[in-house]
């Protein structure tokens, strides 16, 4: 149980969630949009401690219970998979290419109790070549992350993680995103097929074997694509030259390696001398700086606190606070 | 309990044993080599009824072990997993290229009881590219297609499954060969997943969206590869153009759409207008018809029973029945 805020805590602009499938992140932000604190919580929308409407509000509850009673005038942004159709309340998706003015315009509310009520962040859509794509919470860390940089000119955006992101920015507005599935991809092929009988995780960061995936993914082979190349975890195994613990890390290489090479024949694709950055988990995405040096790209950004600068810059937009944003 | 074989039954020539992960075929032959008689059972390597040597004889037995008294002078030949380190006796895998007189030379011998032996059939391994690939068990069935149709000139033979693999013959040898682990990818997605969440397997084949899936894999979003197209699954579902039902087909035309794509471009390449073969499970193999015409290969044949003409063929090979192969 969180201990209650004190007399002489500072004043509180903002309490901003990151609710996703199966987290719940709180920050509290004071008028200069800094973060005083932050909890988190496993109550994702799919593990919530109850079903339904009330699993939600207890769960809110529960991590930021105390903040709400301490600051009864606070706003309440939330972004993330609370506004899907499996969330609290379904926020709409907007269309691309989208100014943050254009989310801020389109936040959808949910009442928590006590006359109090949630403004959710919309996720964005895109429907480049006939395929639609989709992204929820991203949309957020993206603002922030145009907001900490200053970043308005053309650039790229990669967010590696369970369903990598990468999104094209000019002008402060998302125009094109894609989405990789690397993360759930490894997770399942490293347990639920043939490599994960001689495949071993959890040991330290085997930078060899992970660079010997990327170059695997790289070469004339790579050509094949993942389908092929990721049979050379077990080959490479059987003929001695990749240990148990180093096939893990040789196999993550290969898949980040795979979709850096298509990142950067596609939506990449003359942006090569241009501001690219990486937002999310930090040892992620040193593998990502590691993968995209090695496919040329040089210099690219690593941003931290991305999610909480971004729900402060759609509540300034939204004008839930003071300030003006620094977004188009 | 399979009946015992009658007086009148006519001469054995050959017991010859297709020895997987997961099952073990056995196929009686005649002095002509026509299948007689075949039978299964799940004693697949993996599978046995008791571990170690003892499970293998047990597991013999079971399935044949009236053959075994009824013609106690038939050789017994085997291919497949049986002969890798997990099986058996390891039959040391032969490099490419390889005729299959080279492989009926390196037959390794196990003691089966009263005083029989079996004989095992090596894999093949290929370094192309600094990078080992394997197989086993399927060199067998490439040796019975090409007896079987008489082609010794240049071809390419896809053999779809768990792992696909495709082959490139010249002059009667394997000259090079790939691996997909298309299969697997597609059991782990489906169930693995969160495209599990909303994907329906098991029903009827649905070939629009396989070939919705196809199509995908061949546009121009098709280059960013599978790691980012698989993410359409749910996107089209979640959009409401794909039923749950019809996810499961549209992930496998995707799938095995990036699969032949790949193969077009790389060990086919320059085969277009020659002889393509497929050999295994007969529908899969109609949905890999589908994907190659969508790709632009026409006329590609499927040939049944080549495990049965590959045991045999290899036994002529090997001496140990009589006549002349017609493999070189």
């Amino acid at each position: 149980m969180p201990s209650p805020p004190s007399p002489e805590s500072p004043a509180t602009a903002l309490i901003a969630l990151d609710w996703g499938t199966s987290s719940l992140r709180a920050y509290r932000l004071d008028p200069a949009g800094r973060t005083l604190e932050q909890r988190h919580s496993p109550h994702g929308i799919t593990q919530l401690p109850v079903a339904g409407a009330e699993g939600f509000v207890q769960a809110l509850q529960l991590l930021a219970g105390d903040w709400l009673a301490a600051w009864p005038q606070a706003p309440l942004l939330a972004c993330g998979m609370v506004g899907s159709a499996q969330g609290w309340r379904e926020a709409p998706y907007v269309a691309v290419p989208s100014d943050f003015a254009g989310l801020a315009g389109r936040l959808v509310t949910v009442p928590v109790g006590s006359g109090r009520t949630l403004l959710i962040v919309p996720g964005l859509i895109e429907h480049r070549e006939g395929l639609p794509n989709v992204m929820r919470g991203e949309e957020t860390q993206i603002a922030g992350a145009l907001a900490l940089q200053a970043v308005d000119d053309l650039g790229l955006i990669g967010l590696p993680g369970t369903h990598s992101k990468w999104a094209r920015v000019a002008d402060g507005r998302v125009v094109a995103f894609d989405t990789y599935m690397t993360g759930e991809v490894y997770a399942a092929l490293s347990q639920h097929t043939l490599l994960a009988r001689t495949l071993e995780r959890g040991g330290a960061f085997d930078e060899a074997a992970f660079r010997r995936g990327l170059e695997t993914a790289q070469s004339e082979a790579g050509r094949r694509g993942p389908l092929s190349t990721i049979f050379s975890t077990r080959t490479l195994g059987l003929t001695g030259v990749l240990t148990a613990k180093a096939q893990a890390d040789y196999l993550s290489g290969l898949l980040i390696g795979h979709e850096v090479q298509s990142v950067c024949r596609t939506l990449g694709a003359e942006l090569q001398g241009q501001a690219w950055q990486l937002i999310g988990d930090e040892q992620l995405c040193r593998r990502y700086q590691v993968a995209l040096r090695h496919a040329g790209v040089e210099g690219v950004r690593w941003i931290s606190q991305a999610t909480e600068a971004g729900l402060w810059h759609v509540a300034q937009a939204a004008g839930l606070v003071a300030g003006r944003t620094g977004l188009p």
